[in-house]
């Protein structure tokens, strides 16, 4: 999919989405002194004090971060160590040439401000992410419009499972996209009942893309990559950090209208998940379970400590998603993209779709003549932004309030 | 144990425990429109009414009711009906020495004021019993004064029953006395929970005592006798009816100081007790339970929407029902019941109770110059009301604050 925006390495590399790219290499994802500093500073006059070797970068910051706030300059000394931090990496920044490789290999960067960056991304403040690379099919902020977080234990029990899939199954089939990390145990489950029901998912990686942590998974990520996206913060071939696995839930949280945790023991990561989530005013869920079971102890404190609903299925959770308090399974009264917005592939296939009956995918496709990988595909994207619905007899258009 | 009260068969039969004896083979419990005549009406005024026969009994009631309140006037008509109700099971009425002889086989017949009259029952206003029947060691207001109403479903699962057993043997280790009905199910397992823990334990029938119901529980029901108490508000020999459950968990709420639910399908009777005791201002809880059980729906469903709280243990139930938000298994800093209030035997094994260090229930025992039963089961008693707690030795004194 063409999508006609530079590439972070052309010749004139002074671009803010260079200087992103290349941010994204110096500092770790969520740098709380680089979230403030690109508040009041471009991202390339950042860049640009890293590289000028300055001995003192504070005091060639200091008139843009006056302008600020007051705590600004109280954090000079703050931002002169993260510089020094930073331009220690500098031997780590790839060539303009290099990161221009990575686009034509599949990756797409997507920077604040641009077509597919997901606003609400940008209720994270100081916390939002410089910069998202991503790989795979589906357009992240049209796939997160309607989307819920599904995250737990990588310990999970079978019962913890089980659910995990469940659930993510119910969710994508009534057209809901599901987001999870890349982990062992809720998170696969998660993403594997969503594929299992041709839905749409996102896995949100701590590593980089290329790197794909854990290994295992990568026949995994390669699959959501087919319908779905695959998302990091970090460049391709970065390792992971352990500190990063909690920075990366804020993305999680964020991404979504609400987080649900399957199964977690106390002081698990998802709840970490589940209180960004309320932090950022979005419903906090969690799925109890045997009180005997150690992987359901954080689910528990969640719902008797901290205000996380109690949810049972997927029913209990598109009610907590769901704007107004409409229960209903389709709540949006008109679709969240209008159908003249859509790519011409992807509106032949609204076209092939009729209003009261249903048709089979393959019939969509032939009608629509595309191949059926492309019809399923654009069929979860129409499903995620309120077109159609899935029926008994396949799909069909959803009815205007 | 002889408590000194008149017997309901005096002589002088026109006593108010036996005319509220008499009105328990009369009115079904719970009846409201006797509830609410005997606010203003005296027990042996509203059998005089039944017995002689009255053609137009809401008239000679009308001068009494027209005192009460405006609405009273309006019901004459339900209470004419309610008469003839009750009238119309005289024949049922057994002679005052045959209520006599159930006091001599080991039943007491405890009345609204009087001294083992439970006195939160009186929260249950019209709705309070009119009388309660008793059989069993424990003195029921004593037993109930630090109590969890611990309640379930019959086609409890394995899980649930092992949850109801080890929750109620804790809260018994602790000093709590469990209540709970006389159902195969939960019900059974916390009764035999807290038995195993040597406590205290109060099954409340929907039967007469005598009738026992559910029969396959005579030897539980003798069992909970020996430490605890049986309670009912039908006279003795009196079948169950199917309306007399509901009726019945208002009492099981009302003993309590908050009921938990162990295991409940949706519409499960237990269901209806915890919101009885909901309704009077008593903790409501639930146990949660895998989400693919239907056997824990209902105790979802009281988590999600009707504000249960979600415990998971003896530990969150007692922070619960411990007044003040004081989270220690021992919370009252005086006793509930002053040292000097004691009958002698109780205030014999209390003295031979120590501070520190504890000793074992038959060195108490010896002490006290009782068998170890009876030491057994003044110790519960004296757990209930905060004198003693179990220890590693054994029995020891509780500290005052």
């Amino acid at each position: 999919m063409s999508r006609g925006q530079a590439s972070p390495a052309d010749p004139a590399a002074g671009t803010e989405r260079y200087a992103r790219a290349s941010l994204s290499y110096l500092a770790d994802p969520g740098d709380p002194v680089l979230g403030t500093l690109l508040e009041s500073v471009s991202p390339d006059g950042v860049l640009a004090i890293i590289v000028s070797g300055d001995r003192n970068p504070a005091w060639s910051l200091a008139p843009a971060l006056a302008g600020s706030d007051g705590t600004a300059a109280a954090g000079l000394a703050a931002v002169g160590r993260a510089v020094e931090r930073w331009r220690a990496r500098l031997g780590e920044l790839p060539p303009a040439a290099r990161l221009a490789a990575w686009e034509r290999t599949g990756y797409r960067l997507v920077c604040p401000g641009e077509a597919e960056w997901p606003t609400q991304l940008d209720d994270l403040g100081a916390a939002r992410p410089v910069v998202l690379w991503l790989r795979g099919d589906a357009d992240l902020r049209f796939a997160c419009l309607r989307s819920v977080s599904v995250v737990g234990s990588r310990a999970a029990t079978a019962y913890g499972t089980h659910v995990g899939t469940e659930l993510a199954a119910d969710l994508a089939g009534q057209g809901w996209t599901v987001i999870s990390g890349g982990a062992y145990g809720i998170d696969a489950s998660a993403h594997r009942g969503a594929l299992a029901a041709s839905g749409c998912t996102v896995g949100v990686l701590a590593s980089g893309l290329t790197f794909g942590y854990p290994k295992g998974h990568a026949e995994l990520f390669a699959e959501i990559e087919c319908t779905g996206v695959m998302v990091s913060e970090c460049p391709p071939e970065r390792a992971p950090t352990r500190p990063g696995f909690l920075v990366r839930n804020r993305v999680i949280a964020a991404l979504s209208r609400g987080t649900v945790v399957v199964e977690a023991a106390l002081r698990s990561g998802a709840i970490n998940t589940a209180r960004h989530a309320a932090e950022l005013n979005r419903p906090a869920m969690a799925v109890p379970g045997p009180v005997t079971s150690e992987q359901s102890a954080g689910c528990h404190e969640l719902i008797r400590d901290c205000g996380a609903t109690c949810v049972t299925g997927a029913r209990d959770v598109i009610e907590m998603v769901t704007p107004l308090g409409d229960a209903t399974p389709a709540p949006a009264r008109e679709p969240a993209i209008p159908a003249t917005s859509l790519d011409p592939v992807t509106a032949s296939v609204l076209a092939a779709v009729t209003r009261r009956t249903g048709r089979g995918p393959a019939t969509i496709a032939t009608l629509a003549g595309v191949d059926l990988d492309t019809a399923l595909r654009c069929l979860g994207l129409l499903a995620a932004a309120g077109h159609v619905e899935r029926c008994e007899q396949g799909w069909r258009a959803r009815r205007a309030g």
